[in-house]
């Protein structure tokens, strides 16, 4: 496959690419015209004065590698940076259960360096008598939250129909579960609000990748790849958080990687080892849940930290931070 | 969780159930009113006339399981019964790519024997670069060589607003990559057509009757079960066929299972293999892919077998069938 | 990696060998003089007269593998041939207890058709405070109730320290747990007896087939290839049976296949339907755990067949077989 | 199962313990006399004023677990304490190859601040054609090198036959693929040398610890655990380290545990990442592997560091322990 990096608008390597029997696809992203073409044998053929560079790309993910961008990707969602130098933290709870839990939460992690509010308005449950969300409500409780903290929002979707209760929300969270949902990638794609693109339980790096190609061929470059933990036959954790699969994602891709840890650990005692371990790997964001409450929470009550122990964990990664260079 | 079968409407158990701190869901289903009443403690103590039975439900999934169902469903798609004693076969491409090539493999393999044409309008594919089916124009060419030949269909659906194309589709295929995709498993518990609902690649055999409970908590009561191979280490094959867990979901619930033996085989050699084991573990219907020229194939190329292969391997399932007891 | 098939004794290639930068290794298998070379630059560049053909082999195992030896390799024990047109059956208790229960099991078990006797004396338990087996004492038992029967006996070794007790068994059993133990490999290479060969829990097809060339390294050709089960994140069973896998090692082989249905199982219910999905996708032979009374027993009671399931069992293989043009 | 903690010698208990139906196994460790006794049933009814306390343990193995002995082990190799305050580095090459090579790596990581020389003098390689190391002479290499530098040395066991050789090994290491060769965990637990033990790649937590309880069991507590990933269906990185299940073992155990982070990375760049993570998350030692020039490795050439590196990584995990209040 081939990335052609183009000077300026493409009329007329479109019309010789028409005329012949290549694919292509045009996009725009990152301020850069471009033209994806395959395959490689039709595409080495295309020549134009309209093209400045010509990049082929071998691995299976095309725009979200970096064989065609090698400087790193900042993801900024309301002047918040995710990807350069400063190590992003998001917290909050699973899902959102009131006005007071997530009010009490978002002062609380704030107050102990988090950047960001994360917190879940649609659940995507196993099982459809489980708790599956306020809806439109929980997005007004995180909205207002955020308006009173300052602290932009994270939070999942579950159906392209519902976009329009998104419009205050400041980042689109894209669930395991949905990891290959092209569908509601093509459509995140196209909204253009930055993405946190979580990784299937059950995908390589390489599908990952794949996938947030569907949201960077609609143009939208602000996507951040979330490591939450594969399946695998270990089940003393929940899911086992591939450290290693996250840096080779980093290594292979322009994008900001993010690590979950709370899902793979669902058990907060191992939530800070596997926070700290994320962020010395390399991590450039965690998400991690906090609740005023564990015990009493809708969902997921077992993996989420107390505010105290919140504040513990961000003292240990500032500290951590520090070490490698970064900062939070 | 309690499955209460009804004797009648259940206006006055709805009652008291809403004077309770319990959480219910109606649905009417095979027939039968249920109610469907958690957490345990709250629904041992609603009693009441219309109840006909009380049945308490250990398993995670609930209304895919047998503990309240003990005969075996089946699913009725135009005439072909699925989950009797009748072992049904699905055959035909796995991407609709020219009237001429589905008519030419409808024919063959409705000589062959089989009882469904199978065949992708719509493609989940990795990468979006990939080639993505022919939409509604696919559903057009299966239709046309579906009243050809008599076959009824069965065809993967990926977004709900394209519910609209699939009017004269018979059976409506959930992709593994949507297994766990609630949004479109309700909406096709909705839309009332049969399901083939395939599990997810890295799904539990729990999880996978759990997403059938999504699409029967609608009052669709017609799914059947698809194993289509698992993500293990071993990549030898491209999927790990789970005979095991095939059969333990048949003997956890009352739905049919089939098995798609081409795309964890991934070669057309293996394909024979794993379809004559999947029938004699037990399965009630096989779903393969056939091409007329696979080599020329747009997709999965390798797995599909040619007309001639599958008439071979027909003939070996007939006799397979005979020796348990079942008939194709 | 090379095979030289040798016309005559390698005394002058030998020569050759010793004075080039090559790695050899010499080894009499099946009749056949062999010389292995490597690497490959090395071994194209040596010629000599007593070298009757140079095969290539390019798979990462080299005499497990039929890129040298085209034909299948017939291992027989006793006289009962494994790898033929006959499925064979290998039956008995998973442990070695009390010479009654060997005794009933055996009588059992070839009424109904088994060709060989199965049990464990030297059990491979993962905690050390579970009952590891009779030991010597076991291996008695087993050899009166082969003499008794006429039914050839295989059981697993775990200390090549043992094998003085194993003079009277017919073929020596490596465990799952001892695949990549080459040491031992080694060890059963030299004694020179029939090698039952399971798979690692953890191995690939290619770990596997590695395995199989420490024994035949040392001249041992009777080797059989059992899978048994791998580790995937699927539960709901003991082991995820890998039948494709079990294919593929067979048609990269020319070493016969075994399947043990009772390990994965782990419930004797599942046995049967894992049993005969083996038989139907191309297993040379199976080993199944049968006892008196299974619910007594001190190890794996859950997963062994009583007699009477077993020759249920046993009457459905043999319809089987015929269907795929085999018997038992 | 019970582990009685004996006041002393327990003639009386014993006694008591062969007149009752109840299996029992006597051990003296960490400088206490212990019994272990099974059933429940059985052990919960013997009472004796030898025994200071009986300790009910519910998890599958024993006396790894810190159900019956709260307090951290720490394991000391020649004055090298692992477990304590400080983090244990061990560095060194796959392989053992000559002389000058093991010598200047001992040389250079000693400098750097590692505590032990790694190296493997018998190697357990998938092929028999692959390099399997010089064996004693090599054993012997590593011993001139310590003797020379003073860093005690850890290297692999293959083979109880061996161990005449390993009378001036320090440290006792038995690879992920004799993880459940029980017959080689009982014969290290008689040798009595501290014991590094790799969890096999298919094997769960419990069961590694189970194989530790095999050492333990023959009254040798001087065993480490090691980490050094697992197989799943990632292949982008060699094996997946799983950081969740080493925290699991350390808290599930009183014995240190290990990370090796060179054979999961199976890349140099990846070692750093897994090293920091593996610390940061609470590893109480380090195995790396280092050679002076990797790129002509006999074995494992693209995860070895060069000394350099590891020197620049020894800084970061300085700097790294001091935030979690550790010391190398």
């Amino acid at each position: 496959m081939y990335v052609f990096i183009m000077k300026r608008k493409w009329d007329s390597v479109k019309e010789k690419l028409e005329k012949s029997s290549a694919s292509f696809k045009s996009v725009e992203l990152y301020g850069k015209q471009l033209m994806i073409v395959w395959p490689d044998e039709e595409a080495i053929r295309i020549d134009d004065p309209s093209i400045e560079i010509k990049v082929r790309v071998k691995t299976p993910f095309v725009l979200s590698g970096n064989e065609w961008k090698k400087e790193k990707t900042i993801v900024d969602v309301n002047g918040v940076e995710i990807g350069g130098n400063d190590v992003v933290v998001a917290a909050g709870p699973c899902a959102v259960e009131s006005e007071e839990q997530v009010f009490e939460v978002a002062k609380g992690v704030k107050r102990a360096g988090a950047k960001f509010l994360r917190g879940g308005a649609y659940k995507p449950r196993t099982s459809p008598f489980s708790f599956q969300g306020l809806g439109p409500k929980g997005i007004e409780i995180l909205t207002k939250a955020s308006e009173s903290t300052g602290l932009p929002t994270v939070t999942e979707l579950l159906d392209a129909r519902d976009l329009p209760y998104f419009d205050r929300v400041n980042m689109i969270q894209i669930g395991a579960r949905n990891s290959q949902n092209f569908t509601l990638l093509r459509d995140v794609g196209k909204y253009g609000k930055p993405v946190l693109l979580k990784r299937g339980m059950g995908n390589t790096v390489d599908e990952w990748l794949s996938s947030a190609d569907y949201v960077l061929a609609e143009g939208n470059g602000s996507v951040v790849l979330c490591e939450r933990g594969i399946r695998t036959f270990e089940h003393s954790t929940r899911f086992t958080i591939d450290i290693g699969g996250m840096i080779v994602a980093k290594r292979l891709s322009h994008l900001p990687v993010c690590a979950d840890p709370s899902h793979p650990a669902g058990d907060r005692e191992l939530v800070r080892s596997m926070a700290l371990a994320s962020i010395a790997a390399g991590a450039d964001m965690l998400l991690i849940e906090v609740h005023p409450e564990p015990e009493k929470a809708l969902s997921d009550s077992k993996q989420q930290l107390t505010i105290s122990m919140f504040e513990e964990l961000m003292n240990q990664i500032r500290g951590l931070s520090k070490v490698i260079g970064r900062r939070i």
